[in-house]
């Protein structure tokens, strides 16, 4: 195995994590969560989403917790951001780096923003091209690149088509995302085979959930083909464990834990993320997935 | 990576789970559930334990376990046996493999049997001759491979030792067991490394327990060395998921999974092991660890 010396977490919790929990997380708390992981020695946090609220009721609070964190120097805060009018709103909260999103699945994007892979180009690539006038970093989400609940395993010419847009468009990364948790090693594998002879692996991060459980086999495989860096969530938040297809992404303390043990260098401390998991835990009140959690209970 | 064709799952449920649960399970329940066990495809399962009953109550009924499941033709029926007099009521249950252990940490050794290691060689030599001498398949245990709850890091000398120990005895297969959880991937390649170079990786099962939810990371990387056996147990149970150390091994269902998931045959059903898992899960009245069943919930 080709091991490598440094990888970089993400970590995307307060967004990804957040929009899919049921409980409402208070404002003061989001951000007392946040300024957490701040300390930690994460040099990207995912904290938030200018969509409309109505779209996601979790993150309504977007220009609150944006405009309230502590800024950390050496930290990117990052938001993601559907339109125009999202990113004038991130702009406003002077968020460091501007995430646009769209789905490798036809299917999947229609029913996600309601329009088509086609459509979407255009405005993604007006947000990208604002948000880098604008002097902002920028990330491409791509979603069910491993698999859609709707149209099953996605061709991979069609992730090519959605990284090349986006690419092209001028983001500064692209996130390949198993939105369902649905991705297995050996297709890890084989779709990075594919997209790193054409897009450089320092371009490409991994977003995977741990819906089955595969998440750190995923990681050990994807860190195999040159990945370095990572998504995760502190404590695998995200989704009801109970509702198939809506698990937490991989939990960053894991993933954390994990990368250390192997000896791969990340510059954050365990300890602290472990903690931040245990203050998110307590504000959600239910027992959250991470096997970290589970082990200092 | 190299993913191979087949792979061997030997399910220690029974056994190694059983043994860890606090909850008693009725002698019938264990053997409806075995009995499920059987129709799966399974090719071995450890079904229980010839220790004296107090040093493990939850298998005080080894005998009645052992002699009244349903015998499925072309499954191997293993029972744990310490010494003489556990090998010869495994015999008379008629038992079709003998599985002997120690630990590969003279601390861990001491604790668990109360003898070092140079004293149970000859213990063990012997159960595992007349097993050979009374027609039965012979499997040893290596505990605390990759890390002891006493010592910490095991020298890997001393791993090689036991191992060369056991092999010379004559035991069909070792199982090297991750105790308490806490082998990482480049751990499993670096041991097997250096374990495969003097032993053929035919006669080499490893055994993950999932405490820190590394459990499939690590067998990825043991497929990528040449291992094709792995130990597994229905619904991941073994250990109460609140005690540091002590959780379950890495669930059959999941691991059964992935294995699909990548292609790798095992002969061993999916829905069936889900539908044991579901039942062992009702008999043992907690919500077990496995992703298959939440999942499924």
């Amino acid at each position: 195995m080709k091991w490598t010396k440094e990888i970089t977490l993400k970590e995307v919790g307060p967004r990804d994590g957040l929009q899919n929990e049921k409980k409402w997380v208070a404002t003061e708390d989001k951000i007392a969560w946040i300024d957490r992981l701040s300390e930690s020695g994460l040099k990207s946090i995912e904290v938030t989403s200018f969509v409309p609220p109505k779209w996601i009721p979790a993150l309504s609070d977007s220009y609150e917790v944006a405009t309230q964190i502590k800024r950390v120097k050496g930290v990117t805060y990052s938001a993601l951001v559907p339109n125009q009018r999202g990113l004038e709103k991130a702009i406003e909260a002077k968020i460091d780096e501007v995430a646009v999103f769209m789905s490798a699945s036809e299917t999947h994007n229609q029913k996600n923003i309601a329009k088509s892979i086609d459509e979407t180009f255009p405005i993604l690539n007006e947000v990208v091209q604002n948000a880098i006038v604008a002097g902002k970093k920028t990330r491409g989400y791509i979603s069910t690149v491993f698999g859609c609940p709707y149209e099953g395993e996605i061709d991979l010419e069609q992730v090519i088509k959605v990284s090349e847009a986006l690419l092209e468009s001028g983001v500064d990364e692209l996130s390949l995302g198993d939105t369902i948790g649905i991705a297995n090693p050996k297709q890890v594998e084989d779709v990075l085979n594919v997209l790193l002879k054409r897009f450089p692996a320092e371009k490409v991060a991994l977003h995977f959930h741990n819906t089955r459980g595969l998440g750190l086999a995923n990681v050990v495989v994807a860190i195999e083909c040159g990945i370095t860096t990572f998504d995760c969530s502190t404590a695998g938040i995200g989704g009801c464990p109970y509702a198939p297809g809506a698990s937490g992404n991989v939990a960053t303390d894991d993933l954390l834990y994990m990368l250390e043990r192997i000896g791969i260098e990340t510059g954050v401390n365990l300890e602290k993320i472990i903690a931040a998991a245990q203050f998110i835990e307590s504000k959600l009140g239910r027992p959250l997935p991470s096997y970290s959690l589970q082990m200092n209970r």
